[in-house]
């Protein structure tokens, strides 16, 4: 079943212990349909400036991506500045142009309505809320957010909370969220919030779902899929939204959503993670294939699965 | 088969948000041996001071620890005061009180020359070769250091490598050890060093053990066994020592050494670092049973396992 996702598309400046590259098609939205199209039909509401050219739009084109959610508006594409030399763990932005970002009010085409998944990358949760409820016979809701929403516009998060049915942030953002520094206590605290499942992204080592009692009829007891550690990591950049998109479009690409097939995407959001981080950008997930993937799945469970 | 522990007993002083707790019954060797003692018979060789009682001698004698080993010297035993305030992941040491331990020449006892197994805890790598060459016997030696060591005796650390069959550090020690910041390459380079096998610590996360290529006939893929996140961490004093011990523990309680044992050792490893945590000091590793062991392990098992 096809996924709606919303969310930025950017050009980075990367700098990283591999190297840097300056003007590289990225943003949350970018990374994530991308990485979703190898498992279901992905259609993309984002906005782009001037700046943004046919060949940019080729990226999202060649892997089937739906772009006529795409609105052009006067000006330059959102930009970003980043660099991980210290730490590969954690990007250090250098600069933050919005540009047309600034005042993104997102139009979902009416083709877009009946999309029955649904992905508000990290944008304001007031726009996030907008959207989730004008989609409003989306079977399921995954949403993203982050430090910055969570200590200034908390009231507007939390009502966005109440209609995402699967949260997806780090470890970091789950123990400020909610206020606790026991992880297993802040993914309860958040869970209360409203969303009956919580990932939590541990980069390199993986993710964590927990649910809400009762969530998916399936019982509340967390599960684990560790990740494997990479060779080269060029550029971390969008490994987050690359394990999003891993994880939804498989859940999408399912008919039926049960215990075993979460566990699953979990392993696949670990999958697209760690292709996203082998090269600079996106340029890793514009050439896999599905045996690709499938073959890193089985690595991942065979070198994490006891006999 | 029995396995023999050489390392540290301390007194520490403990601050983390859980509260604090003074002159408790730390040190390397009396985790390691408490943790390993629910697996097989283990033997202790370490220093202590006037200050240690019948009482403390008790608290390893009750889990059938040998503790023929350990010498008394005239002085306080060695102590040290850390805090976990800011962050759990890492002590913040207060203060390091070496006394006995200063002086510290590891004598074996007779009856302990016949262990097949040997752990080298974090003392002076000078020390740690000087005990390995004398248990020329051994059939398997673990090992771990720090990164004191690492920079100061690199040439010392060195030579004793070569005489470790797994070493088990965290991931910042392996990095330093191996110069990369990628943990595969690092992984690489440590165990070019001398090492068949290296147990990468990496707290919450679980650990990974890297082989080198051909060692113990398993070929050179990685393991990697997720730990999940405890409730509430009272005091991440000794989960490493606790890790090297059901790990050890394990290792020492089978009759073959292959790859599968090893990754259900890995799994020991974290149930052990696991319980831990979870009380000051080593008063959850006192009162364990082997039936609480074997149902976090099935827990461990069955949250990180696909279907």
């Amino acid at each position: 079943m096809s996924i709606l996702v919303v969310g930025s598309v950017a050009f980075d400046d990367i700098a990283t212990p591999s190297g840097r590259r300056q003007n590289v098609l990225g943003g949350a939205a970018t990374y994530f349909a991308l990485a979703a199209s190898y498992f279901t039909d992905v259609r993309v509401v984002a906005v782009v400036g001037e700046d943004f050219s046919a060949e940019h739009e080729d990226v999202l084109k060649k892997r089937g991506v739906d772009t006529r959610g795409l609105q052009r508006s006067k000006g330059k594409t959102f930009r970003w500045g980043g660099q991980y030399l210290d730490n590969l763990n954690e990007a250090k932005t250098e600069f933050t142009e919005l540009n047309v970002f600034e005042k993104f009010q997102p139009q979902i085409p009416d083709e877009y309505l009946n999309s029955p998944f649904l992905f508000l990358a990290n944008i304001d949760p007031t726009l996030q809320a907008a959207v989730r409820l004008e989609m409003n016979g989306a079977r399921l809701t995954g949403g993203d957010t982050m430090n910055y929403w969570i200590q200034s516009t908390p009231k507007e998060l939390a009502e966005t909370l109440k209609l995402v049915n699967i949260l997806l942030i780090n470890d970091a953002e789950t123990k400020m969220l909610g206020g606790d520094r026991s992880l297993p206590r802040a993914a309860r605290k958040v869970l209360a919030l409203g969303p009956q499942a919580l990932v939590v992204k541990h980069g390199e080592y993986g993710a964590t779902i927990f649910f809400r009692e009762g969530a998916f009829g399936i019982g509340s007891h967390p599960f684990r899929a560790p990740a494997l550690p990479i060779e080269e990591v060029q550029d971390p950049t969008g490994a987050g939204d690359s394990f999003a998109g891993g994880f939804m479009g498989y859940l999408a690409s399912q008919d039926e959503l049960n215990r075993e097939v979460l566990k699953r995407a979990l392993f696949y959001g670990g999958v697209m993670g760690s292709f996203a981080v082998e090269r600079f950008g996106t340029e890793r997930l514009q050439t896999l294939t599905r045996n690709e993937i499938d073959a890193r799945f089985q690595l991942f469970r065979e070198l994490t699965h006891l006999g």
